[in-house]
């Protein structure tokens, strides 16, 4: 297992950036506009994972929500398992929540699924098997 | 450079054990009664990086105050850099704000400094450099 990613929820991408990219040094990957998720996503790579800097586009999507309510800063967890099914299967075995069972996938085939915070101690920890 | 470590605040390392450990299935390097800090500190490899629980021990550390007005949940993100002098010179140059620009020692010999959520996008980041 190891450290995916760490996403951070911002107002902005580009303010983000001039601490993240221009004052700390990180490379920055790239930026995704998706448009199903209506935020603006910066990856950027350290060691063998990355950080993500989660910005809304829109007022209706479910991060503007978090960031109305919240405020911005640490969001989720991701860890990279082997083979999610059967980390799954062990997390609902021990009496943990998770919010989708069935892990979902992505178009690059990465699979996913996300554990409860009421059963982390706090934390949204998503869980990654990458294709 | 590379995350170093996330830190979690909970109400209870055991309880929390519970999912990291048992459900989760991340190895337990060991736990830590700080009387200084006043906390309980879980350390739990993954990958490069760790995971760090911490549940204070007493209602006056600074902890148990950050526990009763935010909740449990993902506290900090700390990554290692080579040289923290010149992290710290970079960061005040662009702008940033550091909680405290001179960096600290721990008794291993790791030393650190926080830079300030305000100049991060909310995330209260840690760095250090190992001794």
């Amino acid at each position: 297992m190891k450290i995916n990613h760490i996403a951070v929820v911002v107002e902005d991408v580009n303010t983000a950036l001039k601490f993240w990219q221009t004052a700390l040094g990180l490379p920055l990957h790239h930026v995704e506009h998706n448009e199903g998720e209506e935020v603006d996503i910066a990856f950027l790579p350290v060691g063998e994972g990355e950080i993500e800097l989660i910005a809304p586009f829109t007022e209706t999507s479910g991060v503007a929500k978090y960031l109305a309510k919240k405020g911005a800063g640490l969001h989720h967890l991701c860890l990279e398992v082997d083979d999610i099914e059967a980390a799954v299967t062990r997390i609902i075995g021990a009496g943990a929540e998770m919010i989708n069972e069935q892990p979902k996938t992505r178009p690059d085939g990465t699979r996913y699924a996300f554990v409860h915070p009421k059963s982390t101690g706090g934390v949204l920890l998503e869980l990654y098997q990458l294709a």
